[in-house]
């Protein structure tokens, strides 16, 4: 759906507010997808949420509150009263539902558990992180036992009429409920339906601990394409099942984060207009006094210089240049080798091959900015000393900043740091100091400062 | 699979190489899951590729060349010989064979479909560009009929036996080929064989143009949390069925490209560590130079005011660290901004708000920094006038660098550039020339130069 067709539906559902009009407010909502009713949900301000979810049906209010985003739904949630989250947590996914009751005010938590019809399906998820393929996976799937046929697993489907269309793999396990096999829904349909599950299941069932790594599982099924994953306990015992549609949302999620703090900013828990000024100031501050105390050390790298700057005013002309072409290679490097370590391409064992990949890049590279550089100083300042400096430290900075690009994710991932923290900007305000250093230490050679 | 795992069968296929032992080589991959075929295939060099692949059954080498980069298998591809190619070309997806044979020569190509068994699967995919939802789609998918019954759609599922795993939704047309609805599996199976399928069918189905990009159709599926999307003509007649595993990739190559981009490089074709050093120098020295050109502008700004610098060489020792906080705060504003467009939280439209709100998370960031640039200045140079200089500056500097970084990447959108283009480095670069001479000119008044 288009944004113009969404801002004319909420439009209408303005109206219909304003005119206190609830129902047909509702009704408006009742007929668009999940996604869309999410959206236009979240445009709402939280009283008007609160006031308009018990008129729903319950089945579409669990569908709102599972796109939500996680913190703007708990937020929603809180609003509530006890009675209309039974229902509505009823209706949810087991997993969505144990997110939602993990981010409540544990005493609500309760609550709505004691009243629930079947809070059997939620409260094992509970126990696993949220961040975990445990905390990802649902506890609604089939599993089947190996003496089954490919017609009793048809009957079984045709009686759990499972309300998740994600779910096509059926899981076999052992009478002690390891997992042993996966059948497809399609080779189900397929086979004679007299056959055992143990001749059509494939026994090299790919699963994850339920104490993985959520981005672990997600890189598993991403690279195995696979549409769901069983999730297992040490010895195997079938615990759960991630489905696609959980894993889109993670990759998305990933993706979102490493790219904000790639920009130097903490990731937003939801919508960014919708996430306050206060916020959103509170999650960049720290990083810009952060970058501001360490850009300190290029402060004093200049006073430790003084009495050269002094001498050839003009050495300070090339500093935001030479800085910046310095910081501009080390982020090209960084950007290249973060996403090579999040796609599988790199892992900390390559740390040599990177190096040594960068530091040609780099000789190539330094060696291009180096006669870019002396043409553009020559022409300013027509001092072939002056302009052998610019030069000279330019394929300098560029030979330490892709090398020391390379090198910093693969230490950050080595020490269990997120890589992507200690790029960007924090590279950046590193080379800025080393570089001039590098700078003022060869201008004192070839000057004879 | 763990790397050491793969690392110690790599080192079991090289051992076998060795002897030159193809056969042994060629049986150990056999064993292994695609996409871990795949990753230790590209670990071999091209020579040895190509004589490896005749020795694998063509639905191993197949698989093999969909799960290589696009690069990769058309170099691979034009080693090979026609005879083997066209093999292995039979056994492809139709979307993946099509994306090879408009990688490789039109010759090797009309070659190779004037020798496939089932050409006819290909050539219309052969018409869409690769990054449409045309060139995403397969043409492998069953449409059937309205006045069918869900026995016979299971019948037509049994008959067919799709070799593609992913292939769990059923599209219902009109004689005229119009797509009028979608059924799934799990509904097939459930429901009384006898019941046609008008009856089952959801007849609100999404679908996308041909021509539409390939980001919006993988846009579109994720926000519905869709299996399979079928793709239309522009009077609604069913062309093909984007599958989720397709999306998958268009979605990591997609995180990849706007990472790589932020970092100021151009997206590289294939694994980085399967690039060479020349490639990669090219994609970055071009961004470099013409980032080191607009920086010059910088050096520009200072020659301007190089009375000013003459007078007070101690104005000299803020600059990195002004420009810096200019160019970080700069990054955090377009990191979430163009995040926020990617995802869809936030459109041109929306440009005022996204202003409005930037405008005033940077005043309250400027502020911050104002107090930290102050303490800072007044302890190393205790000049109190020179101190109150660098406070109102940063203050400056930080609030058009967050109003830059809302701006650009809308306008680039607007302007069909992609956004990631303009922000990190490009940003940063404007930020410091126009920095400095916010810096200068608040020091020329309130230091009476």
């Amino acid at each position: 759906m288009t944004t113009s067709t969404l801002n004319d539906i909420l439009a209408q559902i303005r109206a219909a507010l304003k005119q206190e009009d609830l129902t047909r407010a509702a009704s408006i909502i009742e007929k668009l997808r999940p996604a869309d009713q999410a959206e236009l949900f979240s445009e709402l301000d939280e009283e008007t949420q609160a006031a308009l979810l018990p008129k729903l049906a319950p089945e579409d209010s669990a569908d709102i509150l599972e796109e939500l985003e996680e913190e703007e739904a708990a937020e929603l949630a809180a609003y509530l009263p006890t009675n209309t989250l039974i229902r509505i947590v009823d209706e949810m996914e087991p997993d969505e539902a144990a997110d939602l009751l993990g981010d409540i005010s544990a005493e609500q938590a309760r609550q709505i558990l004691d009243g629930m019809e079947d809070p059997e399906d939620i409260r094992p998820l509970l126990l696993h992180p949220d961040d975990s393929a445990g905390g990802l996976m649902t506890s609604e799937f089939l599993a089947l036992r190996r003496r089954a046929t490919a017609g009793d697993a048809l009957e079984a489907i045709r009686q759990w009429r499972p309300n998740d269309e994600f779910i096509y793999y059926m899981f076999v396990i052992d009478p002690n409920q390891r997992l042993v096999g996966v059948v497809s829904l399609r080779e189900l349909v397929v086979a004679d339906p007299a056959t055992p599950l143990s001749e059509i299941m494939n026994p090299e069932v790919i699963s994850v601990k339920a104490g993985a790594d959520q981005e672990d599982a997600a890189q598993v099924m991403f690279r195995y394409d696979l549409l769901a994953l069983p999730v297992v306990t040490d010895d195997s015992t079938l615990l759960g099942v991630i489905t696609i549609a959980d894993v889109m949302d993670v990759l998305e999620d990933e993706a979102t984060e490493d790219i904000q703090r790639l920009g130097g900013a903490q990731p937003l828990d939801r919508a960014y207009l919708n996430t306050s000024v206060l916020t959103i100031t509170r999650k960049r501050i720290g990083w810009l006094l952060m970058l501001f105390l360490t850009a300190t050390l290029t402060g004093s790298v200049m006073r430790l210089f003084q009495g050269e700057l002094q001498a050839v005013v003009a050495l300070s002309i090339f500093i935001p240049l030479l800085i910046g072409t310095g910081g501009n290679a080390g982020s090209q490097t960084t950007a290249t080798v973060i996403r090579a370590l999040a796609t599988g391409d790199v892992d900390i064992n390559d740390a040599l091959r990177v190096w040594w990949h960068e530091a040609r890049i780099g000789l190539l590279l330094g060696l291009g900015m180096a006669i870019a550089a002396y043409i553009r100083a020559i022409t300013w300042e027509s001092d072939p000393a002056l302009a052998m400096t610019v030069a000279a430290s330019i394929l300098g900075i560029v030979l330490w900043a892709t090398g020391t690009g390379a090198l910093l994710p693969l230490i950050a991932e080595k020490a269990g740091i997120d890589p992507t923290v200690v790029s960007g900007p924090a590279m950046s305000t590193l080379v800025d100091a080393t570089g001039l250093f590098i700078y003022f230490t060869i201008a004192r050679v070839m000057l004879g400062l």
